[in-house]
Parts: structure tokens; C-alpha cells; sequence
């Protein structure tokens, strides 16, 4: 991990487009505290607008990328490293982001990351935690998006269980209270189909105990201000407080008319299934009472940030436990994460791979290369590649899970195809040689260790790269020179030119 | 696993469909030992057949089942369980093995297992162990066979570490001995890519530590034989008699040529090729001397058989092993193999699972249904299936492996497809119907033991299946109710009803 001066960043922004609401923070970093300077947040929901055919329409990308006009004047300005936008479920979902995604980049200049439901758990946790009291025990944290809800069970700033169910206001509000109608047997429905969901979870969380529970959403903050007018003594969300709002929200028979004191019109459409979904979770998970934090995802976001720009980046930890769980040799790992470095710093010029994120990517693939070995050896690089794609690796985004995972695949046998490439839009050519710099140090390092190797020189232009040994080593150490002679091979179907001499 | 009586096959059978030779033994089982009655071998040479695009060609899949003409004669009117047939290196390779099993279905009467190269290392040990005599101490097993060499270290009966690598005299012979031409430069090609391959395990091996050193199979035998002439004074293969005929090998120019005595006309042709492969071992290995075992991959296929029939069913080890090392939650497991089995001795009669293999895959799959878990809660269906079509699972076939794989992604969610099920021919209906009944079990302890649940009367017919609960029962237990409500949306897209009353 290359290391960042924290200072380089007086400012830093989290943007969360959610399935229901896109928000901002914008943050001041003074001596490694965080002062929140400014929230904004826009319910633009994404997810109503997902089709049958799991495509966003134009109309609701449009909502969202008008919010992000908005949100871009705060954001002008800020370098590469200081905003970090993340997307969740109805990104998750959409197959069409790619589109979606490349035109929010151009409105804000810096690019989204797509994260996964367990890492959007993490970050969720991290908010809150940093918003709430310290106190001693367990924390049970709940966060109704959306397109999906958030469990997590942590103790003070560490996430211990996270978990993500396919459940969300927006989503079951299309499914099951269509053009606003609402009746007993409806909301029965929107229930029992949650309770179904929970049941996936509920005897870990069981098993795992809290002390208290959280709300993190907008979602559980309307609910909590319904439940104001029931005339319940104890603060926070109680199940009677529930069974007040809830017999209100049934008898109106509509959204539109439902009677409640201090409820907002943005978030009347909404609140049934919202309702439904945190009834079953308190039946469920036997919650009485839940305290609601303003602390979220986006804040959770910053912190995250701000830990990456410390050196207290979790995407390191998340390396390592794979490495252990998965046995690699980790002598090995990082013998060529040490040769992939140093190659790197010779090419890095004339290669174009001067950013701190491409040191990074190259790092983390040499320590995880050989993964694959725990599943089989046969075929390994490619059950390494799968590991990392689909695993839960608390900190990475997508992108990244997925762009490791082709240097995992590319890292023996043939080089990554143009193809495969292609996904990665203009990032195609910095992971191809990146991949390049990672067999290299590999095949420096094939006899792992029993041989002392020499120093290389390496000259590389746009299209070749030149390995000198000192004179006569080639010669003496013939089954070196065979290995670059096959990998020479390799490199020319992928239209580069590799000499060893 | 269902237990079989063991004096039900007082003959049994294993034939090995080698990428150079076929084999077969047939034993008579005498109070649990094995007495070999015949051996037969033929030098079929499948792997000279494979073309460009990987497929046996006409002619070699010819002589194969020629050879099996001869074989069936041996194996007439045993019975199912006492025969098992392994294809290895080219069937794996060879995309029209469908074809080909199929026809030596039909001319032996009993199915063909692909077996994977440490599958094959792990049984080739089990051949050698049974007939070398029991030393202390470690012993390190090759088998340089037609397209792949396996490598074993292991102790008395136990292999400890299990390699296979993409080498073999017959592929060897076709990359570099092309129309029986031999030379100096050619030979140390061969070498060279041999020494290539072999440092992807050397250090393993070196690590792992070993006494003796043995060789098993006709190549190693062979080069042995050769070394009867070179006037040696030690037993065994040693790096002076390989010397000697590589000198005759290399000087003789063409295969045709080789003037050593002893040296049998058909095993001439990959001569050269496997001595460079065993020259390459014993370099990289630091052999000094090997012994030839005449125990081989047949006879370890026997011994196997035998441990499944004495209850002593290696595939049982590897499960629990895997259900440990991916934390599976065995109390769920254990409840779920229960159910599945009681299920389908209730359903057995009229959905055709009669047979053993019938309640041994449904076992398996409710052990390991929940091993995706370990990567990622997120479609872990597919990540468990993942894993088991690609791990290294000692004892069992690919077609085991897949069959399995396939139970476990159709566990949840949609049922597997009618093109899924297509590859499983006849078996697919089975297999969709050993799906249902899993799933079954796994919906009627959703709950994972937090409820005692009612017994169950079951009703089947070719295209349904009715549950029959107390009465009231599912009117109590709304929750139970939807759920199998739900699972009967996804029957009827298979052509299923299933109700629950």
C-alpha cells in the first residue's frame, strides 16, 4: 500500500446514491477530526425507476444525475482521492449503470463505485458508530434503504456481523401497495414476505446477542416521527408506537390520506412498506425499542476515507485474512510484491502508471495471486479469480473486486483478452500492464526463493518491454531464459514485444 | 451414506481408460481381501487421437472400444456397485467423451467416471501402497503416464500431498518427438518444458520430505528394463542406467532405430519422451534411485471399491473435511440429511429413487448445500456450486462432482433448468427430483430448529407431490404456510404441482 500524506486532502465529500435518496456530505479533515460542513440529500428514487428487464428508465437516471448537478457545485474542484461516490442496491441491480455511471463522473469528475450489500453494512456501522455514544456491549444496527435493508451487529467502531437482505420501501412498495392502496391484507403480505427474508438471518444475529438497537435510515426516522403523536412515554421506536402508526396507515385505505401529525408528503408514498418491513424486523429479531442515529452511509463513507488517507486503510485486513484463510504462501507473496513494486517504479513513466491506485492494484494481486490453490490446482488462477470477484472483501468496491480479479485470472496461461478488457473501459490499458509488471515478478520469482536472482535493468516503450540480466546469467541459468522466452510468447498475441537477455 | 453388504460382490472389477494404455483387474473379495483372478492391459494410445480442438478422433475412440469388447467378457453379468470404470488425462481433455462414454456404456454395462488428476494421484498411491511392503517413512510416488504424471507423497496407506501435472509420454511425444525423430536438441526441449512444469511443485515436495522413491507405470517400468543392459550394480532405476539410455536413445536418431535389449516394439515410440520426463523428475526432485511398483491406478480403483462396500467410503472424509474447513453449520445440515431421507423413503416407490447412489447424492448435497456461504451470502447457491465442481474432493468422479454442484445451486431459488439438466441424460430426472426433495427439507426446517415440527404424510406421482400436515397445522404457522406456497411457484415452472395441506 502506497502511502498518502493526509493533508493533501483540507476537504473531503461522500455522495451515497441510494435506491431511495441520493445524499452528501462535505467535510472539513482538521488534525484527523472530521467536521461535517454540509449534508444535502435528494429523494430521487433510483429504484422505482428499475424496469422488468432490470434497466433504470431515462427519467429516473435523470432525477439522479439533476440532484447531481446540484451536488456538483460543492464538490468542484476537490482532487482525485478527496470525493468518494458510492452506489448501492439499485446499482447493484441495474444493467444498464455502466451508462448511468459514466455520465455521473462526467457531472462530478470523479468515478462511482458500485459496493456490495455486506460492504455497504460495513460502512453503515462505521457511520453510526462514529455518531453514537461510546456505549459498552453490542450494537445492533438496522438500515432500511431503498432496494435492500442493512443488518449489522457491531462493538464500538467494529463491525462483527454484517448482513444484507434483498428487502426495501421502495421495491416492496411496487410489489405490494401499487398505486398507493393500502389494506390489511396487503400490509399482511408486504410482511410476511419480509419475515420470510429474515429468516436467512435471524438465528445469527440471535446467536451473535446486542444490547441495543439502531435505526439508520430515513426510512425508520419517518416512522419515528409518526409514532410522536401515539402518546407513548418511552423515547425511540416501540412496538406499540408500530401498532399505532400502522393501524392509521391501514385504515386510510390510501397513502394519499393517511393522517398523520408531522408526516412529510415525500415520504407518505413509502411508508407501508417501510412499516411492514421494520414490524417484521422487530418481531423477527425481538427488538422493543430502537434509538434512530442520523449517522449513515455517507458518513460512514468519510470515515472510511479518512482512514484510507491514515494508513489505517481495511482493505489492507481484508487482504490478509483472505491470504490466512485461503493458506498462501505469503514468503512468496511478497517476494513478487516486492519485485511487481520495483518493476513498477522503472515503467511507470513510459507505461502511463504513475497513480497511486495503480501501485495499489498491483500490490494487492501479488498477495492474492495465488488463492485459487486453496479451491484446486488445476485451473487455479481461475478459481482465484472467482474468490475475489465474489467474496465479501470488507472495503473494495466492485470495480475493484473485479479488476483484481482479471490480474488474478491474467497473472498465468494467457494474458487477459480484449474482450475482458473491454469491460473496463479506459482503464483497459493499465490493467493489461499491470498484469504484465505481475507475471514478470513472478517469473523473477519461479524458483520461490531457492536461488538468489540478479538485478534486472528494464527499458519499456508503448508496445515492448526489455528485461537485461548482467551478461552472461541467460546463458547459465537456461531454464530462465526458457520461462521468458514462453511468456515472450503470451506477450505477442496480447501485441507486445518482451526480450530477456 | 447407505450402507452396502459387502458379500453381495464376491467379484469385483476396475478398468482404467488411460491416455496410453487401458487396463483392467478382476478380483475375487474373500473376507475382506482382495485376490487378483486376471490382469489385462492393451496399448490403446487414446491420447495420439486427441486433435486441435480437443476431440478423440474416430480411429483412437475405435481401438478403445475394442479393447473394451475384449474386456466385457470379464465383466458379463456383474453386478451394479461391483464394477468401476476411471477414465483420466485424455477423457478430461477430450470434448466428445460424451460420445465415447456412452458407447463403452453400452458394451460394459456400467458408466464411466472421469476422475480428476489428484483423484487419479490419490488412488495410484492407494494401487502402490496395497502392493509394496509396508516400510516406515515416507514414500514418494510418480506416474509418468500418456498425458498427465502424478506425483505422491504419502505414508503407509495415506497419500499426504497429491499432484498431477500436463506432462505425458504420449503428449511429449507428439510436442517433440514428431515421426519418431530423436536428437540431442530436440531431447533437451523436452527437458527443459518438463523441468518447467515441474517447479510448480518441487518445493512442495522438497517440504513435505521422503524416503524412498517409487515408480509406477509402464513407462517407468520400461526405462527400467532398458536398464538391465547398462551393467549397473544397484536395483532400482538410478540417474547412471538413465544416462546410458539416453546416450543409446539419442545416437539411435530415429525410434525405430534404438538398439537396447529388452526394449518392447510398442513402447519404442514414447521412449524418448518419457525418459525425458523421468530424467527432468529425477533432477528437479533430487532422485537417486527409484523402485518400480507394479501396483497401479487399476489397482487402487479396486482397493476403493472395496473400502466403499466395507463402509469405509473416503467420499465421507472429504465432506466432512470440506463442511469444516467452509464452517458449515453441521446441526442444520445433520436435520436437513434427516428430512431428505425421510422424505425419500416415503417417495422413493413412485418417483423411481430406488437406488443407493439415489439416497448417497441426496446425503451429500444436504451436507454441503450450505458451503457458499464461506464466500459470500450474496447467491451463495452458486458459490457453493462453484466450489464443489471445482475443488479437489477425494473419492469422487467429475460426473459426482457436477450432479452434486448442480443439487446444490438449484437448493434455493429457481429449481435447475431443463438445458442444466440436459448434460445429466437420463439421470436428469432424478436429479430434478432428489432437488425437490432437498429443498423440501430445507424449507420444513427453515427455522433451524427453533420449532418442533409435525411429522409429515407425502403423497407422489409422476408429475406432483402433496404434503399432508396435521390438521390446523398450517393454519397456525402462516409463516410455514407462504413459504411452501411460494416453493410451489417455482414446481410449476419445472411441470411439478406441490401442495401443502
Amino acid at each position: 500500500m502506497v502511502q498518502r500524506e493526509q493533508s493533501d486532502f483540507p476537504l473531503v465529500a461522500a455522495i451515497d446514491l441510494g435506491s431511495n435518496s441520493f445524499h452528501m456530505v462535505l467535510a472539513k479533515v482538521d488534525h484527523g477530526e472530521i467536521r461535517i460542513l454540509e449534508r444535502l440529500g435528494e429523494k430521487v428514487q433510483l429504484a422505482a425507476g428499475l424496469n422488468e428487464k432490470g434497466e433504470l428508465n431515462e427519467e429516473s437516471m435523470q432525477r439522479g444525475l439533476d440532484c447531481l448537478r446540484r451536488f456538483a457545485q460543492l464538490t468542484n474542484g476537490l482532487p482525485d482521492g478527496a470525493v468518494r461516490i458510492v452506489g448501492t442496491n439499485a446499482l447493484r441491480e441495474a444493467r444498464n449503470r455502466g451508462q448511468f455511471m459514466r455520465q455521473v463522473r462526467q457531472i462530478i469528475g470523479h468515478k462511482v463505485d458500485v459496493i456490495s450489500g455486506r460492504e455497504e453494512a460495513r460502512l453503515i456501522y462505521l457511520g453510526v458508530a462514529h455518531t453514537q455514544a461510546d456505549d459498552q456491549g453490542k450494537r445492533l444496527v438496522v438500515d432500511i434503504g431503498g432496494g435492500s435493508t442493512e443488518f449489522i451487529v457491531g462493538e464500538r467502531f467494529e463491525s462483527l456481523l454484517r448482513e444484507s437482505l434483498q428487502m426495501g420501501c421502495v421495491s416492496y412498495t411496487r410489489a405490494y401497495f401499487s398505486e398507493g392502496k393500502v389494506n390489511a391484507s396487503r400490509y399482511a403480505q408486504a410482511y410476511t414476505t419480509a419475515r420470510l427474508e429474515l429468516m436467512n438471518i435471524e438465528q445469527a444475529i440471535g446467536r451473535m446477542g446486542w444490547q441495543e438497537a439502531v435505526g439508520a435510515s430515513g426510512t425508520i426516522r419517518t416512522i419515528g416521527q409518526c409514532m410522536q403523536g401515539s402518546g407513548q412515554k418511552e423515547p425511540g421506536l416501540t412496538l406499540e408506537g408500530l401498532n399505532w402508526v400502522k393501524r392509521r396507515v391501514i385504515r386510510a385505505g390510501h397513502v394519499d390520506k393517511i393522517d398523520i401529525p408531522g408526516l412529510k408528503a415525500d415520504r407518505r408514498a413509502t411508508l407501508p412498506a417501510g412499516l411492514a418491513i421494520l414490524e417484521a424486523i422487530f418481531d423477527a429479531l425481538g427488538v422493543q425499542n430502537m434509538a434512530h442515529s442520523d449517522g449513515a452511509l455517507r458518513e460512514g463513507v468519510l470515515y472510511d476515507l479518512l482512514g484510507r488517507h491514515q494508513h489505517e486503510d481495511v482493505r489492507e485486513r481484508t487482504l490478509s485474512a483472505l491470504m490466512e484463510r485461503c493458506h498462501v504462501d505469503v514468503d512468496q507473496a511478497s517476494r513478487v510484491e516486492h519485485k511487481a513494486l520495483s518493476l513498477l517504479g522503472k515503467v511507470a513513466g513510459a507505461w502511463g502508471l504513475t497513480e497511486v491506485r495503480h501501485a495499489d492494484m498491483l500490490c494487492w494481486a501479488a498477495r492474492v495471486h495465488e488463492v485459487g490453490l486453496d479451491i484446486a490446482h488445476s485451473q487455479y488462477h481461475k478459481h482465484g479469480a472467482y474468490l475475489i470477484e465474489h467474496a465479501d472483501l470488507a472495503g473494495f468496491s466492485r470495480q475493484e473486486q473485479q479488476a483484481l480479479a482479471q490480474l488474478v485470472r491474467g497473472h498465468r496461461r494467457n494474458l487477459p483478452s480484449t474482450e475482458r478488457l473491454a469491460e473496463f473501459g479506459e482503464e483497459a490499458t493499465y490493467l493489461l500492464r499491470l498484469c504484465m509488471l505481475l507475471r514478470l515478478a513472478i517469473l523473477y520469482h519461479h524458483i520461490r526463493g531457492n536461488q538468489t536472482m540478479p538485478e534486472l535493468a528494464v527499458e519499456a516503450g508503448s508496445d515492448y518491454l526489455q528485461l537485461h540480466f548482467p551478461e552472461g546469467w541467460l546463458d547459465a541459468n537456461p531454464l530462465t531464459n526458457a520461462d521468458f522466452a514462453h511468456e515472450a510468447q503470451f506477450w505477442a498475441k496480447a501485441g507486445y514485444t518482451l526480450t530477456a537477455r
